[in-house]
């Protein structure tokens, strides 16, 4: 049977999804009604939960296996921000009537790759059909030492705010993607394939060096801004220290108003975080050993309840952003 | 800002789904990246997720409030045929952006009643926009005490079957619901509002009485196959031992063919498990203190790796049920 019109929930389950889930013996095999879980000893468990609809989190034309990075990939970002070892998997599938089995083999493989490189296995899930557009739910479930969890809350007046990465490439590939920008096959790729960080988050967390942590999906400020709300705090940050990319740079040459943008756009899955300036040669140290670029973009300061986030520019003024940050509606 | 169009997925968050975390601090007020969760000593976690999309698992005239019920009532019932307890609900929501915020405050008030007369609490998620019909994924993780998860691969030959409540009222409810059948409340309710099998299933995994458990989403016939093929058994239900609601025997006598729906008709979420005669009298017990009919409805024979599900008639002849199950494609 090669025919997907003659290919049932089960069938595609069995031939596709159930090879990814081998290594784990409590996914069951896919056959059984839900996964059965051993959690080791004195850790807690983290999950998060992301849908991502085509035309609206990702792009119609994106290959199967990119799609299957993206939706990973914003998952796992999910769990860097919190300092977890991701673990476990589970996806619901929405495919459509006209999904061909070669889509959804090459999607399969895609996602077996991406868990497989973070460390996880898809260990459950659901496929079903529906009218509208292609849309994945990804559940992640990760492991951190109990109490060693990072979150958006306990950001310090005095923190120093860092950036993994550099930023904007998501938000300026989109508009490479889109056409509203020159291609730039660089930040094209950045936008299509997040490359979440989990190796570096891990050991931040293990490390107990940062006092709050993002990801950045919604562009910097706005995630800035909620560290800020969650730790009742401000922050500032200086625009000219901001990360940026060779690509990147070579377009703000030429348009410098692209600055705003790569400030307020979203889908870089870098990560913010606050730490104590005490701790800055240790957190340069973790850097280096993780061969991740780790900038120091700014600061923490006393909240006020209204969890301010100015930007300053190359002259010390505060820019305007806009509404700042990208908000899926 | 009570208009929709300029209610973010931050404020429908806040304002309908935060409130029905407030009990579990893990949840992190619905504000983080993730959850954090601790997992008692000595249990397993047990994970499910199903995804449901309106015109396709629910009909798009079903109320908000019936809607979230049967979200999380087809979730429930997958923990129900593991025997375990529920505890963390996770929704990602597809809303349209003609959802009304009526219509969102009602699901979410049903989604929180459904859960927590269970004993789960939504404890993260994700809310985004759709072109496409409403869809709502849930991950349910509930807990088991170690190694007494029921599964659907311990049946053994000689093992009576069992099925919880009655048989075939989600089928028949469906069509009354499509107009194929006459109108009737108690058929249609039954359809459109799972009631889970939850405090039964508890009690006879901690009993040890069950062999081999699955609930009935697919229809009896599909899911006793799935038990088979499972546990490499064969099994053989007698038709006349299925137990009927009054409303579908009432439709039955006047339409007997409507007994092949009955048996291979979806929906149902209820329960169908195997244990050894040995064991009745434990059962029948155990189906009084939960005040739920357990009816004994067939047995189960030495597999030959054909997993083969005989249904027989009132005369002992094997009934043909056509495909058998209903196969959501």
């Amino acid at each position: 049977m090669s025919d997907t019109k003659h290919s049932t929930e089960f069938d595609v389950i069995a031939r596709y999804f159930r090879p990814l889930a081998k290594s784990e013996p409590g996914a069951l095999n896919l056959a059984d009604d839900a996964a059965v879980l051993d959690i080791p000893k004195d850790m807690q468990i983290v999950v998060t939960t992301d849908a991502l609809v085509a035309g609206v989190h990702f792009l119609e034309t994106l290959s199967p296996r990119g799609t299957a990075q993206k939706v990973a990939g914003v998952n796992l970002s999910d769990l860097a921000a919190m300092g977890a070892q991701p673990k476990w998997a589970f996806l619901a599938a929405q495919f459509s009537p006209h999904t061909s089995e070669e889509w959804i083999a090459d999607f399969a493989h895609g996602l077996g790759d991406a868990l497989r490189d973070a460390g996880a296995v898809l260990t459950g899930g659901d496929t079903v059909a529906t009218p509208g557009p292609l849309a994945f739910t990804l559940t992640l479930i990760g492991f951190v030492a109990k109490g060693c969890a990072l979150t958006r809350s306990g950001a310090k007046q005095g923190d120093d705010l860092y950036v993994t990465g550099t930023i904007g490439d998501g938000a300026l590939g989109l508009q490479c993607l889109t056409g509203t920008l020159p291609m730039k096959a660089y930040l094209a790729d950045r936008y299509a394939r997040p490359r979440p960080r989990n190796a570096f988050a891990l050991k931040l967390a293990q490390a107990g060096l940062a006092n709050a942590c993002v990801d950045i999906s919604d562009g910097l400020a706005a995630d800035v801004r909620h560290i800020c709300e969650a730790s009742n705090v401000n922050a500032t940050i200086e625009a000219a220290r901001v990360p940026l990319s060779d690509a990147a740079k070579d377009l703000i040459e030429h348009d410098a108003s692209l600055m705003t943008n790569v400030l307020s756009g979203g889908d870089d899955y870098e990560l913010a975080f606050t730490a104590s300036p005490d701790d800055s040669a240790a957190i340069k140290a973790l850097a280096q050993e993780t061969s991740l670029a780790v900038t120091c973009i700014g600061h923490i300061e006393k909240g006020n309840g209204k969890s301010i986030v100015r930007v300053l520019d190359h002259d010390a003024c505060v820019m305007d952003l806009g509404v700042g940050g990208y908000v899926h509606r």
